[in-house]
């Protein structure tokens, strides 16, 4: 096997970077399943910590990943996909990467770019 | 708190990006203490899981991690330091990133740069 998934409990961290801009847009988890789904699919699909189930990115919103390569680091416990981002944003806040908040000081500045309003894109 | 580090028991994920390149580099895991130590000296600190303690990278090699900014995903959970890799190589093995291997098929293939020999860099 590849990807050592025994190692921490049968997730490991998956990191997606944007294959084009090299933003690092989200990082999710991944166990086995999800792994060999995102493989058998070419679209990213992670394990949903709080959910307890697969989740298919861009399942609710239509803002999938599709995977340009799939990466595994020297200790096989963690992976780097390198996706094109459909509708340019991966975080569900709306912004093209979920890490759009830089530590400035004491406290936290926000400098990404907001491409949708989360309140149109999930329904309630 | 910026960071939530009582979710995830302690320790959160934190990716380490060149600042200049934009390559993602490797992960390694932050608690409190490693992530207040990299804010405090502008250095990566990290937290070894195997070892158990706080690992300031580059301590044994002496390629440091000059940190040019640190971000914080939308939940709260996830690092990412964008950083000055002093060396060139991120990696134990030699190479720049971790990632140094593609998912090709069923097997890897090795695609990264080798910019040193670790049997020289890591005396026994």
């Amino acid at each position: 096997m590849m990807i050592d998934f025994d190692k921490s409990g049968g997730l490991v961290p998956a990191i997606a970077q944007d294959a084009d801009t090299g933003d690092v847009l989200m990082l999710a988890w991944m166990n086995r399943e999800a792994y060999e789904e995102t493989l058998r699919t070419g679209r990213a699909c992670y394990f949903s910590r709080s959910r307890g189930r697969l989740w298919r990115k861009g399942e609710e919103s239509g803002n999938v990943q599709e995977v340009r390569g799939v990466y595994v680091d020297c200790d096989a416990d963690t992976i780097l996909l390198k996706v094109h981002q459909i509708g340019g944003a991966a975080c569900h806040e709306g912004y093209r990467s979920c890490f759009f908040r830089r530590v400035e000081g004491e406290g936290l500045q926000v400098v990404g770019e907001r491409v949708f309003d989360p309140a149109k894109v999930y329904k309630k």
